[in-house]
């Protein structure tokens, strides 16, 4: 693992964007997974600028790697903020988007080594210690890409947010170990307390994140609130 | 996990023989990791034949992934029968081979970077679910190289063969991860549960060998009595 | 460059199997490109009787280099003999074979990026120098995958059996630089001065296959008489 | 081959920059080697903002793929400017730093492949159509690492700036074909027509840098002017 602190969520974009094009700028196809959400929100803004119009970047696949399917709606909720993110303000072709679905999610893996294998991801770290989709309680270590329901009785169900019996679907951590270089990004004091047991704690489905500990190139990106809590680091 | 099913020992221990050769046979530095004990024996032998005073392997570097020191010895028991059962017969030159030591252990993570990794590693399956020297009770997942010290309260001690206070040191599973092909060869009708478990079961500390199911590249090569027990493979 | 010299014709068969199952057993998507011809004759015949309905291998997917098309058939010359060989023989499913043909050639080194690349190329020397369907006088070092129409005027034009104005398409030096893993085999006194040439000579035009010294993976296999000529090979 | 256009010197420099901080930000060893001149200054600029006193790149080790050595200096001409421009700004660790030296460039290519290889290479293009120091009438396609002694009949001889008899060492074509991503970087109107030659011509020892044309990995940067005689570029 190799963790790299920065000072703020500003200086923790531009690092990690400068990962994520020193992938993309190669001369052979890249696929990408990509993660939603607040965090990497400066890593798009930043993306974009370079990525938009470009004639530079076809070589590259996205996929997502999560999603939770919207009642009446084409497309989940994943997809849809990677959209509104990155994908469309980039102009990403279609052709070059891969969506999970709740209804393609078994042949995911399988989908992902025909195409070569993802070459990296980037993911971010929830609060309760989950990464992607794989939550503590709904978790196993030995889990490919798979589909949880949800019982209500989890302990980070939202009554009002979520309801009894909908379904999401996640890669699964065999899939992620799968991943040639797996990028992980956490800004902020309040998730500095979960960063230290991650990653400089016990393996245990308890901290789903923790499984990452065991994955052979694996680089941390965090701010210096985020990093507060760690003992060392190299 | 690709999981290939021989008829028995020796057609199991051509297949072995045969991918540890597609690696060697290449153009560049080649790092391997081998295993000491009676499941490799078939291999050894066959390849014996085809490397001994050969010039065309001297690109090949061979590691040790764990070893028990023997009061009085100069090394210790697993380099001792590594050399008798392959790297004496086969003639391989001393600078080509680098012991892990109870002296060096600590450097195992940081000289296998410096040496580029290892391209891949050779593996048994102890009864008991234990890989490398990844033992029941000893083993956490978070674990790189390291040291055990034995308090004789593990319940895979024996007195008599085994001391209190007895050390030994092994690659852990975090070493493990980064090996770039991993193949587990196992053979024989006593071990068809276990092999059930770790392949087919939970991840756990239990059985520390479970973990393996979470690497990026693994191939399993069973006769098969070893794979009797599972319920389907592919 | 690797230069691997066996006794003999079995051997060399022997030796080149081996690589070829050392890639075919990984766990993962493995793309392989195979030839025509005599040469691979025995190497093929060892690999089918461990192929041949296995569940082990549905992970390989077959392409073929170049191709003759045969006016008034449906496939041409060098898939018809792969099917012949080694496609038929060893039960291939069609969809894993992935012919190059005189209609779809302008795509090949796309659609091989596509899918990832290829993992190993096997590949044979012309008497003449030629790799692949890279003939003196018609090939260029620029080439990517390409379409040569016969003038009748090209040194290895033979009157009879081939055609003025007859077609055929090949990978060019520049696809197949991008292989992974280059495997060439050859056999035979009679190519042994062309071996010398192509190996130890200059890089040039002339002898097209010289510039496979450039390779940065690439395992040479000869019996003892093609490697007669050679001063050293190490 | 990926061309990537930049509007001018800075773009391309940020967009190097970026690729190399790409590889040095993985989990492990990363071998680069790295073009001393005019060209990537700008790029070094950028890398010792990031570089300096950072605890996050100990993982990189660097190497200069030639050398001039200089009568009674301790080192030669390239190494020297690579110290000025970026090692020494940047506080590089003596132990990250592995010169090649006349006296040592024999070993060279076995060297880089005992460590694992070249991950990365920034090299530029000279006007006369060399790359590293392989320069018209002294490269031969099939060179490894190699000394050259200056006869002072070379198109490239500048009586005054240079001696005959002197010599320098390089890395070959061979050599060069190694490094796993390969990056060229030209600026300026006046490399314009060179450009062309080098990637939209025959191959040809005239211009050496043709080669790189068959580079498996090879990623062009260049700035408008440099690219505005090319007649396309994907």
């Amino acid at each position: 693992m190799k963790v790299i602190v920065e000072k703020d969520f500003e200086a923790m974009s531009e690092t990690t964007k400068n990962i994520l094009l020193g992938h993309m700028n190669q001369d052979k196809r890249v696929n990408l997974s990509i993660t939603a959400g607040n965090t990497p929100v400066g890593v798009y803004k930043k993306m974009v600028e370079i990525v938009k119009d470009s004639p530079n970047y076809t070589n590259v696949h996205y996929y997502n790697f999560d999603e939770i399917p919207v009642a009446g709606q084409n497309e989940g909720i994943t997809i849809t903020d990677l959209r509104k993110l990155y994908l469309n303000p980039a102009n990403i072709h279609e052709a070059n988007i891969h969506p999970l679905t709740v209804e393609n999610y078994a042949e995911q893996d399988k989908r992902l080594a025909m195409d070569g294998g993802l070459d990296a991801m980037l993911i971010g770290l929830g609060g309760d210690g989950h990464f992607c989709g794989n939550m503590p309680t709904t978790t196993r270590f030995e889990n490919l890409t798979y589909k949880v329901k949800v019982s209500g009785e989890e302990p980070w169900f939202v009554p009002g947010e979520m309801e009894k019996g909908m379904e999401f679907v996640t890669m699964g951590p065999v899939s992620v170990m799968r991943v040639k270089h797996l990028i992980l990004i956490v800004n902020g004091e309040k998730k500095a307390e979960m960063v230290k047991h991650v990653l400089q704690g016990s393996v245990t489905e308890k901290y789903p994140a923790s499984i990452l500990q065991l994955h052979p190139n694996l680089t941390v990106i965090l701010d210096e609130e985020a990093a507060s809590k760690l003992d060392r680091y190299v």
